[in-house]
């Protein structure tokens, strides 16, 4: 059972939260915790045992923190999801097959595609697939036909899995700290289009991955996961590409499970990760 | 300013814990906590912020935790050591340039050599060197020696960098949880003589090293870092070796660091590390 | 297009190889080759532009070879394989999946399992799953059976992506260099059953797999691919096992890739893989 | 005993300067060769058994190569270096230590410094220390300085060992290829000034380093070796600072490895490194 916490740091914030769980009988199994001290904020992450009478227990923290924090007891394990695609399989596949043997950690409500030929993959695992094409439509009309399909579903969080059209910043903040997008390079190298062709030219040692979450500056947001893998003077463009679809596929999965059980928290333009 | 503690697991050690932080107004700026839940034991590092009556705070701690508990307040940050070695330069250089600039986390207060030609390095940063050679002695009249000469010297830990001898359980018994001796493998793969050589005859496409503290089972003791490189069909033995004082370098450099900053608890065969 | 060459060595063989491409007015590409001086053996692989006269071509080339030289010009360029698998679904799937989208570099023709569970999945991508159980029989009898199922098919390997049986000398045998297994530890360390547990219990701070051709010797067998990741403290068994099963399908998927490009070599105990 | 060749490609290369190589019954332990087929550039290195009448052999590999082929038969195995150095000790005293033990697979001739501090470390290891300040100076009377002192040394190159001034156009078309810097990022990630800054704000989750021979654009030679590590959000950029030395100090070695045994060779902006 996990409790998140995010507020203003001040002095004796563990005593007070250990404290609550002292006064319950409840035992922590871990904690971590983290201050930022240049922006004197204050995380921390509890794994305890079971306990049943939630709704005290949230009450006695939320008593002895700041009123503004953000408390979550025992958040929804199983979180719920939407996956936005354009052509690529790689990505999708690996988050279809997890959400199909349920290791994902999260529920596949659906995928929605700006091109249709992921749809047979979603059939496959039974999810549903709903294509929605940008072509001949204005970028605000098209993000409305998306936004009017994800109000028939209940998610956490929308996941771009290699979806490939840059979003608005309305979209953007129609969903705050839920997007989560994969880039294919380690940023802030090759911000922006076709990341392997410029590594190509650059003649770089290494490629890599980024996952983060998406805010209204194009590949600017809050970074989750990266990672990189080595490259020689023997790679195409498309041999880059395919190293790098390797790499992509792992840093979504590790960046999704880290979200998925809540070992992620996002303040200003950063990430803390408590892996 | 560091606290570190390892007792008996029970509920509210937490809360006591931090309360006591709070009685004293001390403010907790980063906090690692692990709770071995198999063994029931406990471990935790605080760093605080700096503070005065440290002598009142321990008495604090020691109040509210087991009788039994290990409590250091504010441990020596800056550690004793001396270096055991045999004739291989690369780790005994690493650490002394690291001493020379003072950013070892530790200071060396001599090198003990069973050959002599690491004197002049030792020479070279000013440090003491004492030859005492193994040949024509019975091993513990060896040890013996050895120990004459370390009863001169206050330390912390005695690192063998590179030290090319098997230490007899006595000599090991003398210093607890002290010794740290960097393995040319990643163990448990090629326990023993001439990892390199076997694994260049096993074919295998990675080598590694390993940072342990030294017990009586050979290499068998707890491991505070690992590391893999990888390797392919062209290394010969002489190859796997030359890439391998590169990793074992880099590899007792880190599990040092981790030591000397007082991030590394032994229990059992295994550590804890808050990396 | 492909030729791979593989004989004992001699003085003059690269100008032979290349004199011979020369005479056909054919473009090397990329030629790797490499002599294993203790053993005097010579392995070659080129990439030639497109050529039409291949048997001209193979022909021109073993009449400068040794006699016994194994010269394949042109191999297959999408091999077939055979899965076996037990219960254990991330290494198939990644198999299928690729296989599904034609980026695997082979056609699986079938998967074989001694439980019933992954016909499903198999089902969902349009490969026959054939279920042979191995309980209440003998292990010949077992074997058998999984061979007269073989026998309905042809490919160029047989994968164990996970197959949790030993596999007899025999069947062994009857499939030289053709069957890939996917070693779950970086082989030397633990090998044989349960190797997460006994990392566990070692405390070790890397787990790894290891892709290898089987042999009589189990686990012996010549390594493909290896790889690691780190692994700390709050690691339980299953969180190990976790871990693991996202580098075995990493590791296999890369060793299959090197093998299907026909960039892998093996002699004796050891494989030449030229990446 | 190595030949590097590097010239425009045509047919029969390969077959032209291994068959040199059997007319005078030389037999060639390994080969390793690239086309560039989008520039259509051949570069081969080989390893051959030692051979003693070298000019006839170079002379015998000119007659089959383009006449403005860069060929060199058996180039000094120790070269001399140059060290340009500012504050920073890590990388200088790796250099200086694998000098000392004649590991290095080069001569220190000399070591030049805009500061005085780093002078004691190399009159420990018996090198000789110039102190030119940059302060005060037009940059152009600094550099010829550096360079007057430069001349009083044979070096093959010039290494820049964190050195922190930027060099003019006209100092880098002196010493073409032949100036090899580290860099404090994975470029091209946070070109220019306080990379570890940069990357403290931007919250990435790898640092890295980039050694590289320097041109006229800042940041943007031929990249030689690259390598990232982990950092996580409880890093500070004096965190990132600490551990980027660890790296730095490590790809420069390797970098300048590969340079001293002739595997890397330089072509537009891009280097071939046969590793």
């Amino acid at each position: 059972m996990v409790i998140v916490i995010q507020c203003k740091d001040r002095v004796g914030l563990v005593a007070e939260i250990s404290g609550v769980m002292a006064k319950f009988g409840i035992n922590i199994l871990t904690m971590r915790e983290f201050v930022d001290t240049l922006e004197s904020m204050f995380f921390a992450r509890l794994v305890i045992e079971s306990f049943d009478d939630l709704p005290s227990l949230e009450k006695g923290l939320r008593a002895v923190l700041p009123v503004d924090a953000s408390v979550k007891v025992n958040p929804e394990p199983e979180k719920k999801i939407v996956v936005l695609v354009t052509k690529e399989y790689h990505c999708l596949s690996d988050i279809l097959v997890r959400n199909h043997f349920k290791t994902l950690g999260a529920s596949v409500e659906a995928v929605i595609g700006n091109y249709p030929m992921l749809g047979d993959l979603c059939e496959r695992f039974n999810v549903p697939f709903h294509y929605i094409t940008h072509e001949d439509k204005e970028k605000m009309d098209f993000e409305c036909e998306i936004q009017e399909q994800l109000a028939f579903y209940q998610f956490d969080y929308l996941v771009l899995a290699k979806y490939m059209r840059i979003i608005s910043p309305e979209f953007v903040a129609s969903y705050p700290n839920q997007i989560i997008n994969i880039h294919h390079s380690f940023l802030p190298a090759f911000i922006g289009a076709s990341p392997y062709k410029r590594a190509f030219h650059r003649g770089v040692k290494l490629i890599g991955a980024t996952a983060h979450f998406v805010t209204n500056d194009l590949d600017e947001g809050p970074i989750i996961v990266q990672q990189t893998i080595p490259v020689n003077h023997t790679y195409m463009v498309s041999d880059m590409v395919r190293a790098g679809k390797e790499i992509e596929t792992s840093v979504l999965a590790k960046a999704l499970h880290l979200v998925f059980e809540d070992r992620v928290f996002v303040f200003n333009n950063k990430t803390i990760v408590f892996e």
